[in-house]
């Protein structure tokens, strides 16, 4: 939940800055916080997507958005507080993305694949609405983080280890490696010229 | 029907003023024209899409897109037209999309978004694929009037009143609202500096 | 596998060019490779995508990005061969993905739309990712010719002609009718002013 607050509120941050109006802020809040979920049901054919089926998510997300949009510049002081909210997110759909394609009975490398979408998926969603080239893709340890959360827990469907204290793990891991790649500034590499 | 060709001109007529070729113009205008309800029908489970599974869409959308494509300066001309027929557009698909989605079984409040969505989808996708921010993000009551009608559907479905007459005033609803906000300039609110 | 490895290549040379991160590059070489791939899925309600766990497609995709991670100067002297191998990409997707929305029970007319769809959508979702209009919406003979192989395979299919043969010949005309374009520098037209 703290993940789905987090998602929209950058979504809305990031609608509020590029000006866009009070209702393209709330759909890009959703967009941000939903999107994950929706593209990663849609890969499975789970209809409709949980995330538009589960109406308090529809609430927190739309609320939240609601809220930054009218106390933003607040908002955008709390930076640090709002990163590691993203980094909560992003471990969080990454290990659940994992363990709902793992139930609906994809192969292992697949739900990890689609448990990366799931945590990536809402943030480059919304870098797409507005124009941007997804910063997932440019900056930062961010997928990485996000595979190496959804890699342990299909490790741990292997070697049959109980679900729920792997997902906690692996979640636990994925904030690390992003906490850390924020604090020490971790990039990944850029090939080299010439171009 | 008369959506369907306003869909479709919007779409090419967008593509004719980014310079795309013959054959750009025709596939910007049936994704326009289509992409509403392929969305739709991928969030619903419904396979393949059935704008996809009817010529006479497809046909009808090609048919625009090419006029356009030959004809658009007159198009052009025609503004006033060419808005209220995507009013309409807008209309019919919020309406039909909502009636679609809880036919399928869908919770109200999933079956309204998803008939927003199948209003508001074919333009975005537009947009998109044109590299701007999509519109009905950034101006004007556009989502707002495909929400209201889709919101009359799903109330009319709760109170249990007869699916036809309400899809046709909620309809009317959103026609009415978007002809509105675009003869009085009404826009929602923009959020407040200092950014 | 050959088209593969070209789509592969055309989105990590992309990508590199874009100054993507190493993950970046390799996350929008999968995507070229396999988009269409997925797309065609989704519409088709395959569930998960068959790209998504054919494993090999995966590794194949993933090393081709990397291998143009480390030698892109080299990869972009190779500029006809890339060409080609884009090409034959093109054929073998446009038809394969016919034949398998085929298969599922689609009519023809919208098997055809599907093939093409498979043939273009990871090159429009490169594009997408890295905010450039899709190239096949602008330039050059490209989705005509993967409509071309599409349309054969359809027509293979109406006349009850075994399928193997007519995939195969259909793939042909997509690439020679692709090299062609290339060669004679083909263009589709332009709508005329005024604008």
């Amino acid at each position: 939940m703290l993940g789905l607050v987090a998602f929209a509120a950058s979504g809305a941050l990031a609608a509020v800055w590029a000006r866009l109006d009070l209702f393209g802020v709330v759909i890009l809040g959703l967009t941000t916080a939903l999107g994950g979920g929706i593209i990663r049901d849609v890969l499975l054919g789970i209809h409709p997507p949980a995330t538009l089926r589960t109406w308090p998510y529809l609430a927190v997300a739309a609320g939240t958005a609601l809220l930054v949009f009218i106390f933003h510049p607040q908002v955008a002081k709390l930076r640090r507080a709002v990163l590691l909210a993203d980094a909560l997110g992003l471990g969080v759909f990454a290990t659940a993305g994992t363990s709902t394609a793992l139930h609906a009975g994809a192969p292992v490398y697949t739900a990890c694949l689609i448990g990366m979408t799931t945590g990536i998926g809402g943030g480059a969603l919304r870098d797409l609405l507005l124009r941007e080239i997804p910063l997932v893709l440019r900056k930062e340890i961010y997928a990485v983080a996000a595979l190496a959360g959804a890699i342990l827990v299909g490790a741990g469907h292997l070697a049959r280890l109980p679900a729920g204290p792997v997902t906690a793990v692996a979640a636990a891991v994925t904030v690390g490696i992003r906490m850390l790649a924020l604090w020490r500034k971790w990039n990944a590499p850029v090939a080299k010229g010439p171009f």
